[in-house]
């Protein structure tokens, strides 16, 4: 039936599964880590083939994570290479992508007590093949906080202050090597300042300090974010967007931009 | 069908539609106002019947909706109980319950430059019907911000600030007269600053200049907000929840709290 | 403050509000018809200039919206346009965008009792101003249903069958007439069959005979809305995608393409 | 500060952290379970203390999560108790609760090609301590699906079929041994058809004529399922919704009751 010609011949871009949750285990430098992820894994279809199998596509998510688990990737991007290399077998594609959205838990000390505390971010890593190349977008969505220096200015040194997160994305060849962690840094440093779970009293005043210290328009931490990325992350097509939840207003404010390092 | 018995009898307290969107115009004070609420509509299902008739319950809706545009009743808890008196010619229960959850648009001034500024605030009004007796819940959700008293005395006046929101929520006899605009105000007084969609430069001073003057915990709203309620609101219910967006944290604190006026 | 130099010089695309929810009322075909839509307005930052004036942006909304109502201006995008038209008096820029997301109400009859019902979907209207042009992007995202020709075909006329929902979006110039209606009505047609509030036994024995005889793949919905959207909206650049929330997984499946007509 | 008396004396039965995201690993059965839950931890306030610790509930949970990672305590509900537990050590209160919303993977073979497959499913793990008892509350959200009796009965044997999901929420006394596994096996079985991650032709039609075997009306799940949670889980209070996703409509419907057993 999928192999049929279709009623209406048009070629689709994008054909496959969405929304699937399912449970990924990496062997990140020699640790187990644990994913439960959100899938999405697509492919084209041409003009002239009614359906996809998508039976195929599930199969091919669900064998390699089989396999992984006793191969051990290192990473969720040579995973995603892995399934669609596992697909090719299945289906015929000239174009495939597959995205993870989930979280990272990273250890952190907190910054006067050095108390342990885990720090858990949203991100996401996708795998595009075309045509015999696969390239990735990574992306994480950091929280962290924006003292606004306007205000500062009109107000002998008080201001506002409200959470504020800021997404960094990347997009590069397969094998440009580039940690999550390092993109988490790179944005937490564009902030007032970074946050964290945890804060005895002498954090939350070194904390609140530095939030005065450094009063940050949301454009400010969208241009740092983008001019430190640049030179930490080279070769990469960058997107930075920032949105600020006012804490004197009902809405949010916004900055975003994009550039090639 | 629905008139059967089923295979297992068991009582059932709600059976009904949900997440029913559609337009509702009321004639608040004389002037016409337009809602387009997510509803939920739900009556009780005796042991021995096995199914609700689900198209009349959409019916008693759209029936009155097309009705009240007409005879133009004052308020969200006049059309539901509308709804519900309809639905008794329609269907046998018990026990009925009606919910619109939607936005409520008040038109405002900026505190000190005097612009329009119109602020929107998530309210639902529900109504229940239990064997003769008319009971109502009005409930709002509104932002404002907290500035924090621990911080401020550990850092000389500085502190940090965030958006957090309230929710109030009444119980009361149907024929309590409780205006949305009295609640939303009574929840306001309770933040370090209520917020304004519009400030200009000098309104942005003044809301500043408020949240440093007024620190409060996330419990020192949902006190405020209890104690003020119980005398605004007579004979109620109240329930009291406030989340604070914490600007130096990934996660929110809580505060919540209930009593009887 | 704003309008000195940043630390860091980096062109921005898109700075602004976002999250904004006021009411807008616009008089279609001389009928007035009330929006709460979700507002976003941004306009691009040159690399000199450190910040945006938020306030400024946020009265090119309110100012207009009071106008509006006033002049009675027919549609959502010529509502925008002003906006936009107001914001070159009070701030300078090359490019700004604002979207509205918000829900349309269409009324309609029942297929076979000719019962009154009304429907209800998410739609989002933007305008862009580029360098003296004006362009918009009008979508619309409509429930249907899919039922499975593959399981039809081997189970002797059974098979599953699903809510889908497919989004139409349509980007032209400002000047080019399309009506939103007649975007929902494109995308009904696409799916297994189109889906109502309220039916009565016989309507619904009329919607379960239509599903059965037209099964349509999550690929079929979408090239069939593909292929009439360019036949019914000449000079637009198109893109459709179709989610179906599949009776017999735990996951969606997806299937998107674009074009231009 | 947090010790003094507040301004306005209320007793507060909820007051705390929520929406912390962090890792938990359990020792089930002896194998490593990974979760990744949002966590909410409240205690209770007496009216004179001005505001909660928060930064020693957090401590209490990151101490204890630690900790545990080396004692392997076998389920969440254990780590739950021993958070309260080490919070006693740090902070008065009369009633603390610590609820865990995370998602929970189960291995499972398709119904008749035997393949492997992941199936994912929503749940929440709470404790509640008051004056020396510890009560625990478990839910699961699962997905099946429904097919209309009624329309079934109109139609010669054809009928609408859409996805459904049904919470299934159990409070009873900490030591009462219920497996979620078991809760997710309970209610799979009120559906029409229970449903897979993967399934190929020969599974899709078994599922197919599973579903048109067995109508079930959104009523009929949620009373099969408590009756059949009443006999499987002794000594529970018994809550069950189910939300079934109507693919004629755009609105869904609704059946809820509750019991003990």
């Amino acid at each position: 039936m999928q192999d049929n010609k279709p009623r209406v011949e048009e070629y689709l871009e994008r054909v496959g599964v969405t929304n699937l949750r399912t449970i990924v285990v990496t062997s990140w430098k020699g640790r187990a880590c644990t994913f439960i992820p959100r899938i999405e894994l697509t492919l084209d279809l041409e003009e002239s083939r009614r359906g996809a199998h998508m039976s195929r596509l599930i199969e091919s998510i669900t064998e390699t994570i089989e396999e992984e688990v006793a191969k051990k990737r290192p990473s969720l991007e040579e995973i995603e290479k892995a399934v669609i290399e596992n697909l090719h077998k299945k289906h015929p594609f000239k174009k495939a992508e597959i995205t993870m959205d989930t979280e990272l838990v990273i250890p952190k000390k907190t910054p006067k007590s050095k108390k342990n505390t885990f720090e858990t971010h949203d991100v996401s890593v996708a795998v595009t093949y075309l045509e015999g190349e696969y390239k990735k977008t990574l992306s994480v969505r950091v929280y962290g906080n924006t003292s606004c220096p306007h205000a500062m200015s009109q107000t002998k040194g008080r201001t506002h202050i409200q959470r504020a997160k800021t997404s960094l994305l990347l997009e590069t060849s397969f094998d440009n090597p580039i940690e999550l962690e390092d993109m988490v840094d790179c944005v937490e440093k564009g902030f007032s300042s970074e946050v964290y779970t945890l804060l005895k009293t002498e954090d939350e005043v070194y904390v609140v300090e530095k939030m005065f210290a450094n009063p940050q328009f949301v454009e400010d931490v969208t241009r740092d974010v983008i001019n430190s990325a640049r030179k930490r992350f080279p070769k990469c097509r960058i997107y930075v967007k920032t949105i600020s939840e006012e804490s004197i207003h009902r809405h949010d404010v916004i900055a975003s931009g994009s550039t090639i390092s």
